[in-house]
């Protein structure tokens, strides 16, 4: 086998076999086939597409390039979730101890963020003395004996899935469907979990904007997670809005905190929580029905046990389980330079606002301002009357506020006329 | 300006300026940016394609990389021939004297042959002594002088090219027209020449198997030497059969003498050589007409005038005028195995046969038997009888004769009914 033919195969649009795929990933892992050759194979990917057999193939190549997570110690079914990033999601954090509380156990690998999503691991982080790095006997040890338990991801899940990252990330071969949804997989698949729900994002702060990509790329997904032998289901869901009423760290902590303890919650966010909390239960097979998973999901909230499940993690991770984070150090409110309706958002944008506020890492090695972030005072939709406070800005870095101002308020589009809202879930698919 | 953005953009299927193409290839022939990043950009160019405009800018980067030859000091006008490679393909050690011997003068560099074409460069190292290296002032020397000389190509034109080819040619993005085209172009257009006729092949002997494919290449070509400034035009012609009845770099050296001594000739070698020469005078602008074109070539060769001309560059370059290559050691006489109209040739096998029996080069560092080759015996479309002696192998390799018998015969194919022969020139582009 040459790795010339496996190019030139892909080049003419054919599929390649399971073999050809397995060669060309090991062997560029290995460092036997130079990255030359690869970015050529990425770039006639991106042009040729591949079928669903070729991206299973490159998923399972993918991971057997590395270790996996042997989670059948936790019993027949496990489930996991993974969104692909938005503002203000902070499901994770909600969704993780509400299914743990209806007695599925979820031994669930996180990631950080970088740009202006935040990731679940960041959020944790914000609590003083929480551990995310944890050895692999004492992560199984914190599941059986909680039923939950969130790490940061293991370097040594498929790394060909990072090397081949790397490269397309510098000759323009990232924006891929079957390269995208095959990246994202290795690394759930690698993770353990039997079942495996996805939360799609489409909208202005996702990476895919329109709801046609964000289908595209889940119906990818939940063929390579079936065959691979998972039970997987995604969710399609807007991210044209943020998530709940606030970004940052400490503050979407707060905020779960909150929801779990039955606060008022933007609807948006309990709605997309409960949702996902639903869909990962029917998946792990646990309710009788899809009715009894909803019923599973609210009693786990009002009856504080998933509340609980999240103290009980934070503390088994070294954690105050009491932990209210302070209030940062500069405050800015910001109000409405018109009266209107909030017709737009765009959510990358405020992501951007929230990212110079301290709240995000522009490079891996940037440093997180925990207290930075935004308190929205008003909902998407609503009306607003000038002069009315829309936002709290929260910082370290009281000369970032002007700046960061004027992005945020760049990211609304006031109306005089209202517009109907978009649905908060597209569709399911499965 | 970005490598990431042009292969970005090439990708989307969008136009390069001229810019960004000098930008890629500058970049890259002087180790700037990594050929991880050029092999993306070239499996982008082979799946979406150049426009003429791309495809004559890459063309003239490619030739800035480098040497350029001046010829202004022989004249206003000079003219240059290039073929894109057939079996048995030794016009331009015809078409040299006879253009030569009307008054235009050519300084001509030539390539070696790798694979079963030979180069015109090993044919005429069949002469003992003969010189193919020859310095710079030399070599216009002889030219002002003789009006004529054929050299190995320089290694300081185009040295962008060398570079690309290296790296398409293990990325399986060789055949991209305007890839071709432009590699092929470049070399043209720093050899100096004003004016250049291409010889287009096409046919199972030659790279480009259709004639659409040999049109579309020419015309690529021809919009590129005419965007350079040169006089250009292209001849679709026949690779269908070998040209003339020798294949091997002794016997085709004296079947062009031959030819210009006036002798019978394969009609399709005599025919193609008349036809280039004739050409080439138009492109240089020496006729007053199309008529006396044809009248200027034929009595060039019917007054000896070219054969002299021949001779002379023999005796500039260092060879024996008269030299007269001896027969090879071993000659086995082919038969045919049955009776039949000779219908159709597998010309690349034949060339594989000319190999084996040591007339050319697999690898570049490969010897050649000068003496090696094929003398035909019919000539195509012939009705030939069972038994009937069809072809000489001739070879200094006695042993690999089964094997170069069993290759020849596998390329004829014998039928009953007679077929109508390919047009020797289907189309002049200009």
């Amino acid at each position: 086998m040459r790795i010339y033919d496996i190019i030139n195969k892909k080049k003419r649009g054919e599929a390649l076999t399971t073999e050809e795929i397995n060669f060309a990933v090991a062997g560029f892992t290995q460092g036997e086939i130079p990255d030359y050759q690869i970015s050529a194979l990425l770039m006639a990917i991106c042009l040729r597409s591949m079928n669903a057999a070729e991206t299973t193939a490159l998923t399972m190549a993918m991971v057997a390039s590395g270790e996996t997570v042997a989670l059948s110690p936790l019993g027949a079914t496990t489930v996991d979730k993974h969104s692909t990033g938005g503002v203000g999601d902070k499901t994770t954090l909600a969704v993780v101890p509400i299914v743990a509380a209806c007695g599925v156990p979820i031994a669930k690998m996180s990631g950080r963020g970088l740009g202006y999503t935040g990731g679940t691991i960041d959020k944790l982080e914000a609590i003083p003395g929480f551990r995310t790095a944890i050895p692999p006997t004492e992560f199984m040890q914190i599941v059986k004996t909680h039923g939950l338990c969130i790490v940061g991801q293991s370097a040594n899940l498929a790394p060909a899935d990072k090397k081949l990252y790397a490269l397309r990330d510098v000759t323009a071969t990232v924006d891929s469907i079957p390269l995208i949804a095959a990246s994202i997989m290795s690394k759930k698949i690698a993770a353990g979990a039997s079942a495996i729900l996805l939360d799609v994002k489409t909208g202005s702060g996702a990476f895919m904007k329109t709801p046609e990509d964000a289908r595209a790329l889940a119906r990818t997904m939940v063929e390579i997670g079936k065959g691979c032998g998972r039970k997987t289901a995604a969710l399609i869901t807007d991210m044209s809005t943020p998530l709940g009423n606030t970004i940052g760290n400490s503050l979407e902590l707060q905020e779960v905190t909150n929801f779990l303890k039955g606060e008022k919650t933007e609807k948006n966010l309990s709605d997309l929580c409960i949702a996902l909390a639903e869909n990962m239960l029917i998946l792990a097979g646990k309710p009788a029905s899809k009715s009894s998973a909803l019923d599973m999901v609210k009693e786990a909230i009002s009856t504080g046990r998933a509340l609980q499940k999240l103290k009980e993690m934070i503390k088994a991770q070294g954690g105050d389980p009491n932990y209210a984070p302070p209030i940062a150090p500069h405050v800015a409110t910001v109000t409405a330079p018109k009266s209107g309706y909030l017709t737009q958002t765009d959510t990358e944008s405020i992501g951007i606002s929230v990212m110079l506020l301290g709240a995000g890492r522009e490079r891996p090695e940037d440093k997180i301002d925990y207290l930075a972030g935004i308190v929205l005072k008003i909902n998407p939709y609503d009306y607003v009357k000038e002069g009315q406070p829309i936002a709290e800005l929260h910082t370290s870095n009281e000369k970032i506020i002007p700046e960061a101002t004027e992005k945020f308020l760049s990211s609304l589009t006031l109306s005089s006329e209202a517009i109907p809202p978009s649905p908060l879930i597209y569709e399911k698919i499965e």
